[in-house]
């Protein structure tokens, strides 16, 4: 190459990063616990008090099952797993999928009916593609688990935002979710048992959120990620029992009830005992997503029959005792804390929504501000309201060690009493 | 619910599937091989003899190093990965691509440059995905392994096609990706060794690619899914030997030479040491990428320093024994076969090209035709070229245990012969 054009290329790369990956970190959860973990004060000898993301698993206590880890070990050694698996899934894992989720159904499951995912997070983001297209758009709750977001955006669909009301135990605002919705509205999304909220919604609330959807003419897309784990007066309904009522995409996966997050697998599931779904092509570019994207590694597939069939009750009531008295404890905990108030006891899920009453702090400017300071001060992170959609709020996981709990409301507290005015 | 919104929510549902999902069936791998299945006889007794898909791993004398299933099941067991891993990927993984790849590379590669990724495949969409934008386009060769089309598109990449030159054992057309580029081509694709061509380029060829991508301000991303699996005059040559001359991306997996593509792991590597991808964002937009996309789980990454560093030169020389002996019997096979040549004998990857000569033939169509009879008379599976994009070829793997392919190629010669003018 002669110089000239070594200097002339040199000025002249054609490429960048795509601008839609450019998003304001806060936004997603990612992000954010980057940005909060950037400002842990290195010098703090206490232990980090991680009370930001939905991962027990991190804690002795919430050691998944050996079933599960034998299962996975037995997969790999078989040798029956090496090629590539069918795009949506093998099927005993579709099946035992299809199995598990009957059980807790009116009708009986296909294994048609079942696609195997990385974890509910790709089951979110496979649906919010296969609903894309230009002028359409997605109900959305606010709060929301943020990849919501950004999987719509990804795939051009335009997001509008309905209510989750905290006077109301974070039951949908069917008012609001009419008044946002068009002809051109083709989901909406509902998490039960609820991220960020902690709630869980009665049978009698799904069904009319099942009605307004029809009414509407669309489907729901039901993240059932927190399945099962309830510990409130609300037993857990899945959403597919109304799948006759409007259809129905359950999304979820083994993450939170075997606390094994990091194994990524998961599953979107239709309800659509009309047809209704399969008439309007969702089956086919469901199946169409798969072919040309990623899908779990086949013997974790191979391994899920023996998951979900030989976990014993016993491991998961225990889990779910650890989890209900961490809960108990962030919510009375949290009662002793100036300038911020739980609205309501969680029932569900591995965090809770809590409200910032910014006026009673001195030097607070907002949830992200307060975040990043107690970071900073006191070695503990909580997600800000900002990452869910909610401004002066905080997403408080409790779901931890039960000693870190406690130790991690105790410097939320001093930290509180210390930026209080006044103080 | 009164009867009339019943009746008006059943007529009104608006939603429908994704029509960017709508491809024409042969036009991904998948597609082509369902239609193939589709129309296999189910009343031949025979085997089915898998011509279509580099997967050599359903065949017992390509099962993969106890090596590599013992680090996965000490992995999941050891419960330390049970968390969500960082979605760059688990530090040791990165570290151990680095140091696995830096043994072919003048420049050591950093933990930092390499991204964990759920096989090669993921690699691909990641890199396309990063590059995207209106109005820039990114040159793919034809042939071409197609989720390269799929992944450009769906990434609003608009893709221009440069070509690979069979009489020069496949090397890239120079003059043709000069002729396509303009100042908003961001890329260049290249694979090598080759699929589907089976051509392993030469250093020389590899340093005039990297030259020609700086004179137009282009980087170039190396799709080394078959690395080392070479069995020719040429040496595998890694792309990141010329990052100094231009930016260079590889993509590549543990699917083909560890023969596992049902473990879905790979990597994205970056080599940039004049810092240029850095200072155009296409790090951090990969790194943003990843933050809201799925990753492989983490204890197939916790498996990946002991799979990378431990397995052993036999096995490698056992299975490329086992690849070259099979390449050299299907090359000499198809020499015998009417209707059908292949140019270039393969030297690498698991598959070749072959050219058909339709005019040979009584009642066969296109390429496509050929291989829907194939199936149906035979069950023999081989892939149209027009999968990767060259109509009138066809694509044949070769890797598959010995026996299965001499009976394929016998097969596949009855079949020509049969169908052959004045048979
Ligand atoms: C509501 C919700 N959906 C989906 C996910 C992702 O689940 P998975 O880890 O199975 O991908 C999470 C994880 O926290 C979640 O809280
Ligand atoms: C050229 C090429 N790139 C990428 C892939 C996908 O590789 P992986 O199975 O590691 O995702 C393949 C698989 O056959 C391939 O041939």
């Amino acid at each position: 190459m002669d110089q000239k054009s070594t200097t002339l290329s040199k000025k002249k790369w054609g490429f960048r990063g795509n601008s839609e990956l450019q998003a304001e970190p806060e936004t997603t959860i990612r992000g954010a616990l980057t940005l909060l973990m950037s400002n842990l004060n290195i010098s703090d000898d206490r232990p980090v008090i991680p009370m930001s993301v939905s991962e027990p698993s991190a804690f002795p206590c919430f050691k998944t099952t050996q079933i599960a880890t034998d299962a996975i070990a037995e997969a790999v050694k078989s040798s029956e797993f090496t090629s590539y698996p069918p795009t949506e899934g093998i099927l005993p894992a579709r099946r035992a999928v299809a199995e598990h989720l009957s059980k807790t159904l009116p009708d009986k499951l296909s294994p048609d009916d079942v696609f195997m995912t990385m974890g509910c997070q790709q089951a979110a983001q496979a649906i919010l593609h296969v609903l894309g297209g230009s002028k359409l758009n997605i109900l959305l709750p606010i709060p929301c688990f943020p990849y919501y977001d950004v999987y719509a955006r990804s795939s051009r669909l335009e997001v509008r935002y309905y209510n989750l009301l905290p006077d109301k135990n974070w039951e949908v605002d069917l008012d609001s979710v009419i008044a946002v919705a068009d002809e051109n509205t083709v989901a909406m999304v509902i998490i039960n048992p609820g991220n960020p909220c902690g709630n869980v919604f009665t049978y009698h609330h799904l069904k009319k959120v099942a009605e307004t959807a029809r009414e509407l003419g669309i489907l729901v897309v039901s993240d059932e990620v927190y399945a099962h784990i309830v510990f409130g007066e609300n037993p857990y309904v899945p959403m597919g029992v109304f799948g006759s009522i409007t259809p129905v995409i359950t999304l979820g996966s083994i993450s939170k009830r075997w606390l094994v997050p990091g194994w990524r697998i998961g599953w979107l599931v239709t309800h659509d005992p009309d047809g209704i779904l399969k008439e309007h092509g969702i089956i086919k570019s469901i199946q169409q997503y798969f072919h040309v994207s990623t899908y779990p590694p086949a013997f974790i597939q191979g391994a899920i029959p023996d998951i979900l069939a030989k976990t014993n009750d016993e491991f998961f009531s225990r889990i779910l005792n650890l989890i209900k008295e961490s809960a108990n404890s962030c919510y009375e905990g949290i009662k002793d804390v100036p300038g911020i108030t739980c609205p309501n006891k969680p029932q569900g899920s591995m965090c809770v929504m809590v409200k910032l009453d910014i006026s009673v702090f001195e030097d607070i400017k907002d949830d992200l501000d307060f975040c990043v300071k107690l970071a900073k001060e006191e070695s503990v992170l909580i997600l800000p309201g900002v990452s869910v959609g909610l401004r002066n709020w905080l997403r408080v996981t409790f779901a931890i060690d039960q000693s870190y709990l406690e130790d991690g409301i105790k410097r939320l507290k001093s930290f509180c009493e210390r930026h209080s005015k006044g103080a």
